[in-house]
């Protein structure tokens, strides 16, 4: 068997931005990366075309009778940028101590070699394990993933065959206590550009006649949301699902400590909505934020012009069961309704997501038809986790999104059982990310046993 | 004598930027250019060094009765950016038709190049004309002259020996009319920057317990204006100068054309604060506008980040008799008290310019000390404009700013006469700057003739 530390260190190698076309290579070399190492596991490895970065499918058949997983992951990353603030470069992964840092390396890089070496240590110890596998991993999941409804479509029928999906790409609370995901949010995402005059304009010679469309999109941006901190678009809330008293019990034995974690933000006060707290609010709240926003002059010193346009980038953070597309036309809706005169508007339509939830056996809310491999499978995670780290693992939904979750199960009905990896200190999308050395170790021996059970069964 | 158009080529070439320091070269290109033009004129040429940019003195000097005007201009100009947006290189000058395109065509080396002409070509018809010259060229006008100040007042009691200033670097309303400028707005500039999280978080592990310093700054930047168009700011107005009748008479007879404008400047409607048509707010209202704006990613795509920072560059127009530092202390104090909780707010200040204003001769409010030399001289102009433009200037205040006109005001009591030579198609500021060449002829004779009647009197 490979050593997984240097198997990560080679894929983190492979600079695989999805979202920037520069990156080609990167991309190539990452999914080469995988294909191989799945290919020396004796899977049947397909690179399935899309309209732009390939999907990987590597199985393993079987007798029909055996249980069959879908073991999903992404080998695309974030962009670096700000790539002067990494301390070391972002694609030469560097160990130190108990991590290693570069692009990747907990989102999602860590997390699938740590089930692909789980499922490689397992089929060495019993090469006849009675269990179907197919890996499914993507290319596309930092740009919000859009070939996979069409490959969705194209694969349907053999996906459905399976019984349920696995994947680590969602995060740990802290080191000590693994939580199973229950649910994610949705993502709905546009940009508006925001026009004034025809071209910049000298403030002195034309101030005071023209809205400033920096100034307008101000007003629209900061018409947005109540000072309480609720989105203040008419609507966005109606489809909210209701928290049931199970999560929130849940998320007390968590213990979330307010403080440090206000400490590890390093901000002075939170802001949430009314009746949440800061955990609360990012499990079950949805978001509108602002990603980005530009115009006029950015450089040194002064330039003293009315420039002609601005922009701002806009994502909402969806929870079950608002739908991206209402979301999106309720926002700009709102904006429309709103914008000064004066200026003209322009929308640019950006990535979507589902929101998703998926309930554990034994719940006042639990579906009376859930699978019961499904089911085997959350029970044999509860024990594997118990075993492994010395204590249960938590449900909870979680703040991020990983939006196929929820187009895997429209289209298939199949639900997934998420076991986070990653940890807040991680730095996901953002300079330094890390992934805990010591949780891949754990997670390589979880998975393991959570697959022996599952085909034993 | 020189063709006047081909040394206004030879000045644009040389691109002196003054903010920006990898333009070096071009700086000492422009200062060298019109120190050896003023040189060639038999002008004593003084290049006086300052922190930043020098300053060039050319005198000539003659019999203390003669009267001695001081002709000011600035060799420095705006950065090109955005330099895709220009249709011929910044730095390469390009005739097309009447019109020179180039950076600093306009503002100012064409005027400044007219006026020196003018001068030329009158010494060279009467070498022993009874005039004083003094050309006072500085290097630093697009970034405040933040040098100044220490130059006048080691050079204050050369300066007041002078009657008065004379200098074209306002605006002319249009091609058939000039315009004598009685008032220049004044500036004040600073840039607040706004910071969150310690650093960039991820929207969906984190979204919801914390206050984007994008949505905090688009909050404070709509709170400083009403939506009627004023300036939100307490105290903002205190200082305002009222209107006179004969300003409001002058502006009439300009006729201005506010759909004429409105489509020059390719708006839907215009934004005015109440009481002032478009024509007089920028004239006798003063402004707050955004000039840049900047925060979290603004490529290509998404990033889907809650910024830890953003920023907004802001600048005021001011009119007389508003004081920079005040006006400054006002905007801040409300912005940190409008500031949401939750961001830590910085403020970097930059640079500031006091108001202007002048009152020609005979109006009911002119100073009963008005200088003789100085009413001869606006006396002069008026004759001059009157011969050579068929028509007589209007005395207007403009939007426009030089700071250092109200500096000089300060540390020597001298007023000036502002000949207007560009026009608001010149594009000042912004992409595609141009001169109208037939502006620059007619503005050759006239300022000869000023010169000669200010002379000869």
């Amino acid at each position: 068997m490979f050593d997984p530390v240097e198997k990560l260190k080679e894929f983190i190698r492979h600079p695989s931005v999805s979202t920037d076309p520069s990156f080609k290579q990167g991309m190539l070399g990452a999914q080469n990366f995988v294909s191989t190492l799945l290919g020396s596991l004796g899977f049947k490895v397909e690179v399935v075309k899309t309209d732009v970065h390939p999907i990987i499918l590597a199985s393993r058949g079987g007798d029909p009778s055996w249980p069959h997983v879908v073991i999903y992951g992404h080998y695309d990353v974030q962009p670096a940028d700000p790539v002067a603030l990494w301390k070391t470069p972002p694609f030469e992964p560097t160990v130190v101590g108990n991590r290693i840092y570069g692009r990747g390396a907990a989102d999602n890089k860590g997390p699938l070699l740590t089930n692909i070496t789980a499922i490689g240590l397992l089929l060495e110890e019993n090469p006849n394990l009675p269990l179907r596998i197919t890996f499914l991993i993507e290319g596309e999941e930092e740009m919000g993933s859009p070939s996979f409804p069409a490959f969705l479509s194209g694969y349907t029928d053999r996906l459905k065959e399976a019984d349920f999906v696995f994947l680590s790409d969602t995060a740990l609370p802290n080191e000590h206590q693994v939580v199973i995901t229950s649910g994610l949010r949705g993502l709905a995402l546009f940009d508006l550009h925001v026009t004034g005059a025809k071209g910049d304009l000298h403030s002195g010679l034309h101030g005071g006649v023209l809205l400033n469309p920096i100034q307008a999109l101000a007003e629209i941006c900061a018409s947005l949301h109540t000072p309480e901190g609720r989105v203040n678009v008419p609507g966005f809330y109606d489809d909210v699902l209701n928290v049931e008293d199970w999560e929130r019990e849940q998320l007390a034995l968590l213990k979330p400590d307010a403080k440090s974690y206000q400490e590890f933000l390093g901000i002075d006060a939170f802001h949430v909505p009314p009746g949440f707290t800061p955990f609360e609010a990012i499990r079950f709240q949805p978001t509108l934020e602002f990603n980005g926003i530009g115009g006029g002059y950015q450089g040194e010193g002064t330039k003293t012009v009315i420039p002609s346009k601005a922009f701002v980038k806009v994502s909402c953070r969806l929870v079950a069961n608002q739908q991206p597309d209402r979301i999106k036309a309720l926002v700009i809706a709102a904006i429309k309704e709103r914008a000064p005169k004066g200026v003209r508007l322009e929308f640019v339509d950006q990535h979507k997501g589902e929101p998703y939830v998926v309930v554990p056996p034994g719940r006042p809310n639990t579906p009376k038809d859930q699978s019961p491999v499904l089911a085997r499978a959350f029970r044999a995670t509860e024990s594997a986790v118990t075993q492994v780290w010395g204590r249960p693992p938590l449900y909870l939904r979680e703040g991020g999104s990983v939006p196929i979750i929820a187009e895997i199960k429209r289209a298939t009905g199949l639900d997934s059982v998420m076991l986070g990896l990653f940890l807040p200190e991680d730095n996901l999308h953002a300079p330094n990310e890390s992934f805990n050395l010591d949780v891949m170790k754990k997670g390589v021996e979880t998975a393991k046993r959570i697959f022996a059970a599952v085909a034993t069964s």
